[in-house]
């Protein structure tokens, strides 16, 4: 992407602050959109690195949206910004789906007057397949699942060049409140409290099994289907290893300078993997689409970082973070 | 449904008009909602019977659409309302997602507040079948098919008692811009402008095969499904006749007082069953989905209306409401 105008959005999440420092990195002309000044706002200059242009906008707004394209006019854009917790869209499901489905719209519509413009959006494993399910286990799996289906009817109606993602579960350092990030801040919790009573960190299922990649190794994939990946098609990207989220406890507990107070569950537990909001991979079945899916493996990715230095930089950060809890 | 509360969303529209007349006569507390006040509702006093209120609410303003709720605690939905222009879909793709989409889902949502009342959906025949082919006709056919998933999942993920109706091309007396309703407006100017000079009316595919059913039909078996319907369900109305819109055109034709100019096409025209927004009916082949997918016959309703009444009575409208243009 270098020299190229890229737009990335939800830049301030945790995928996005990594995008944003990679692609700026590379040479590309990075627009971070972040959300009308709050937290963010404040942050945003000691978030990115010099050169990185920061802009406000609320997605949800569909003529704030169209006047910022108008105004940045990107050659690119990538598409993470969104709500992806799914204990809170069952608490606002249309919430979910005006920031993961109507926002995508207005800016795949703003989009429209840029027709050479690529856009990458960055969909979710726990999508389910209509018609081959009878319903989403909830409304973020449903919000997504309407989000890639949406995004990919705008391209084939306006010939617009829209790509997907379908990130497997993201780790690595920074702001995550994925498993990873949430057991290595407990560890650092045990550390800063060492010797008091704090409460255990509970495991619902050791035994389940989950495939973890990189944030960064992840961000390296959407910079390859943005460059070269085929208009239309749905990219998976994996690390291609399901591990037991007990082994993982273990490696990261492995890791700390004090005793980590720990509910390991029951030794048996129960293996639904639809329990939890993290265990979409096998959700959908694969099968011949007519939209194409492929593994990003066949644009030449691979992983890079090894597993046991993303679980090592996950807990540094929230050591060097635990002051500041920008976590 | 009688004594109970019947909610009517776009009232004013073509079929809606005959929805409120029929659950009215057959002893439902109707309320009709239309637009915030406009033409529709300067008319409205005019277009329903007695008995029937009138509510005014803008569908696509989701507080609004609470209100209406809470105010008037229907026992029972009939979703009318939406947009269903293909050509205008094509200009104002975003607006369909807003009126079709989002807007049902404010009504589902709201109406998750009264778990026991049932909400009958109208969908289309123009949906697609995500995943089975690659993407939709048109923006219009988008929005329907994302307004059944939506409505099919909420039923499922907040166990809403939701049903669904996809009808095909509706005809009858009433403002119609289906192509009956539009031959037997032109049949009316060439009688009133007898003559004179009037441009042709331009048959393009004179071949192409439709399945006509009229409103009115339709409407008892809106009825029916809400009564006897199992939720979840999608149920398929039609008359189970393919007729030529040639031969139909000729029909119409016999029964003018004067000659009607006409252009009647290639004899050999193309049959793309894509060119025309009324085309849908084998957009879909039958399957085994997961939703269960029934002929509304199952349910015992079977068409009562002759089709050449239903142009009788097309025409009579026409005539009767040509001086006001209330078409």
């Amino acid at each position: 992407m270098k020299g190229q105008k890229l737009l990335i959005t939800g830049a301030a999440g945790f995928t996005g602050r990594h995008a944003v420092h990679l692609f700026s990195a590379g040479g590309a002309e990075v627009t971070a959109v972040l959300r009308p000044p709050s937290i963010a706002g404040v942050l945003s200059s000691a978030l990115f690195p010099e050169g990185v242009k920061v802009y406000h906008c609320d997605l949800s707004n569909r003529k704030a949206v169209a006047e910022m394209i108008k105004e940045t006019t990107p050659e690119a854009v990538l598409h993470l910004a969104g709500n992806n917790s799914v204990p809170e869209s069952w608490r606002n499901p249309l919430l979910y789906m005006e920031t993961n489905v109507m926002a995508t719209l207005y800016l795949l519509e703003a989009m429209r007057s840029l027709p050479a413009s690529r856009i990458l959006v960055v969909g979710s494993r726990l999508k389910f397949k209509p018609g081959v399910v009878a319903g989403p286990p909830h409304p973020y799996s449903l919000s997504k699942t309407i989000e890639e289906l949406v995004s990919l009817a705008w391209g084939t109606l306006f010939k617009q060049p829209v790509l997907l993602a379908e990130p497997c579960n993201l780790i690595g350092p920074g702001p995550s409140t994925g498993f990873c990030s949430l057991l290595a801040q407990h560890i650092v919790r045990s550390e800063v409290h060492a010797g008091e009573e704090i409460p255990p960190f509970k495991l619902s299922s050791r035994h389940a099994l989950r495939d973890f990649l990189d944030v960064r190794d992840a961000v390296r994939a959407y910079d390859l289907i943005l460059r070269e990946g085929i208009n239309g098609t749905i990219y998976r990207i994996d690390s291609g290893t399901q591990r037991q989220l007990g082994d993982i406890a273990e490696q990261l507990i492995s890791r700390s300078t004090t005793s980590v107070p720990m509910d390991w569950g029951p030794e048996q537990a129960a293996r639904s993997i639809l329990e939890s909001g993290m265990a979409g991979d096998r959700l959908i079945p694969s099968d011949t689409s007519a939209t194409p899916e492929e593994n990003v493996s066949s644009l030449g990715w691979k992983p890079e970082i090894e597993f046991s230095q993303s679980l090592s930089d996950i807990l540094e950060y929230c050591r060097a973070n635990w002051e500041g809890r920008m976590l």
